[in-house]
């Protein structure tokens, strides 16, 4: 593996689970792995879970990790071509990336959209400038449209559940993704992420949402030729109650609209996530990527209750990461 | 060990200090202790020498060390339960402790009192907070009421100073608390901190200040039921000559009113310590946990003269810190 | 090695280098000799290439790195004797250099100047002042007059990109550092340690820049009486066109002027490094320090052309920085 951006970089996804969860067994195997090699980890915006879960994984490798809020302890970067850097960028992403890549055998990046202008967002210049210039693997840390080491947690959760449930031989979970309120706006990141994971995942998908709050299609199917053997297109549902019946997982979020791009289209506060709505469910997990707001998003009496499976998905976030970053090691 | 947030975690302070001290002599004897453990380093206020005091202990032990500023690298954190978390709060207390508690061994938190409304700092909020949703030990970097590790390396300082002198058998020293003039609001936590382990080593403890700067009595005396077989009741005087007579340590410090809760009721100079008042004493050595206002706390001839202790107990920090993490490994 | 701050606290530049060289071919060779050893690094400005490069070339060694950004994570330090502490800086410099060296066994400090007052930026007073009193061996990672690790790098580079040419016996190349425009007020910081490591390095040194950026002379010449054996003094030029005529190596960098200290006294464009430029030198590679404004100091033709020795220069950070630590660990 060369690089970590998407679903799209991962030859199997079910086989990829497996190993995270052998990870997850004997954490500490693979120390020698990244003996003498450097993570450096880059964030041009705030972060908890995925800086403290990517630094141990790595560590749990082997690896030495720097940690740098180029934003804060460094300065403000040009990404656009040919300009005449006389305003407040002190450098230019070229010279940003490649140096680092100098420093780091691998190199991660978290860039967040600014919500404005779509085509600038989804061209996510940041991440692929990284790519291009860095000379050394790089991995997502969540870019302005995907977020795949959360995505990869959620499948792991989502497996780990699933498989410990007494069940049907060949039934497949169903998963609800479901929108939810929110007093700012948010990126789609983490709905495009789990969406184009789940549609080739062995489960039955379905979103749900506020009319308007439509993903990126690109992201909620599998193109025609996709030839993944599996998965397929992500069901629409406007009414949430209907969506939820059956539900064997509730996956929580908001995002801004993707149509209207970067618009607040509801705050509908019967869309917050109840125990009144989770009894509609399959006796569902309920699950979130955090951070999470507390009786916006969803009720204390959820987040309080054994239905809630957002710590353990975040404790996930680590064999997420440090999957991805082995296979990476072995291949430098 | 499986908390530190008070000398009432400590079961034997006396015995404590002499592992410490050993500790101090081979400071790499238990590198095999912390291997493939991590301590978080969760700081919601600025620190110096707790970072990187507690960074070099847990180092020492091989342990790896991830820090986080929650307050500027993440976000701010909700800790009222209940509350519909529509402003600018992103993330629960419950999640955010959870969370990091999946990634770290042991946990470190710091978090300053807001000096408004005394029985809301007294409460410890963040910290109890922590200790109980993290579901890993957690050491207090200084709550809001008191800073154990500072206390720890304040009574490794005397004991070493206090033992390297040729003295009367069975004598204990005299230590002076002595509040002294500072510009700004500052909390109890390390004064209250100094009072509950001094009341209960084998010392005799006088508090100087001000009136109007009484310490809350459960810091400065033992309960009568008490039952540790030595310490006490630390005498108070509002006399600073009086008080310093005979004195062989001599820990200076502001605190704010506890009484008039978080009000400067005085910033009288003339408490501030010189080398007049220091020659009152029975040639003492000066203590501060810095950082101290030069010729405010005290005067420049007094911190640059042999008197001056405050390195040697800043480099304590370290053993105080080690000795703490240790045992916790120990029973992790 | 007790400290690194100037070509001056070097005893043979060019054995020097070569031991870098050696650095770079076996980077992990070294690895025992920093165990147990602490590299604190402390930021009073930001630093991108000079944290990462040194972070890394302290894990190389084996070295335990703490990173400090002291202005931001702490507060803010006094640094004049004799000052009565009633403002805003909460520690003085005395203490906080002291305990700074009760946690690690080598610091590295960067400070810049502030362009105000040119007898004071240039008495190095917190740099200096960590050498006096920190107890421990202190690194310059930029001072307010020199930046010796990228100068050290500067001639790694020279070196190898020199020597890998076929050239004729005894030959010495001709190295330009041009003055070139840019937005913002600059240190001298950069220029000052390239010339004063010129100056005693086997190359033909040239500056060339408008009339009024003269560099102190005590950087730009050796002392009559020097006694190294070689070098010089820079030779001046006011003719950027006539300077670059059989250059080897152009180093751009801007700087604000010494004379009319801190002012900005040209942002002429025609001194911006162009291809046309370019052509007037022996097939020059171009080298800056970074981070670097294209198209303000240089043109994109440039720093997209193979004539680029950017990135390798900063990737010879590392070396600079893995010798000068090892020689200090050697000597702990």
């Amino acid at each position: 593996m060369k690089k970590f951006t998407s679903v799209r970089d991962v030859e199997n996804i079910n086989r990829l689970v497996k190993e995270a969860l052998i990870e997850k067994q004997f954490p500490f195997a693979n120390k020698e792995l990244g003996k003498n090699k450097t993570l450096g980890l880059i964030f041009l915006n705030p972060s908890l879970r995925t800086r403290l879960s990517t630094q141990r994984a790595a560590q749990n490798l082997g690896m030495d990790v720097i940690v740098m809020n180029l934003d804060k302890e460094g300065w403000s970067i040009e990404t656009k071509d040919g300009v005449v850097m006389d305003g407040s960028a002190a450098e230019h992403i070229k010279e940003a990336a490649a140096v680092i890549g100098q420093y780091c055998e691998i190199i991660g990046v978290r860039s967040f959209p600014k919500l404005l202008n779509r085509d600038e967002d989804y061209s996510n210049e940041v991440l692929n400038k990284f790519i291009q210039y860095a000379g050394v693997p790089v991995v997502s840390l969540e870019s302005a449209t995907l977020h795949p080491f959360q995505s990869l947690a959620d499948l792991i959760t989502i497996t780990e559940i699933w498989n410990s449930k007494p069940k049907t031989v060949n039934s497949k979970p169903k998963v609800v993704l479901t929108w939810a309120p929110h007093p700012k706006i948010l990126p789609q990141s983490v709905p495009n992420s789990f969406a184009e994971w789940m549609v080739r995942a062995d489960v039955d998908l379905v979103i749900t949402h506020p009319q308007g709050y439509e993903l990126d299609t690109r992201f909620t199917s599998l193109p025609p030729t996709g030839g993944e053997g599996r998965g397929g297109v992500a069901k629409i549902m406007y009414n949430q109650d209907e969506a939820f019946k059956g539900a064997d997982f509730i996956y929580a979020k908001n995002w801004s609209s993707y149509k209207e791009y970067g618009k607040i289209l509801s705050q509908d506060k019967n869309w917050m996530i109840t125990n009144k709505k989770m009894a509609l469910t399959n006796n569902a997990k309920f699950m979130h990527c955090l951070p999470v707001r507390r009786n916006m998003i969803v009720a204390d009496e959820v987040l309080d209750s054994p239905a809630s499976g957002v710590i353990r998905q975040a404790g996930n976030r680590i064999w997420s990461a440090q999957i991805i970053l082995k296979k990476i090691l072995e291949q430098l």
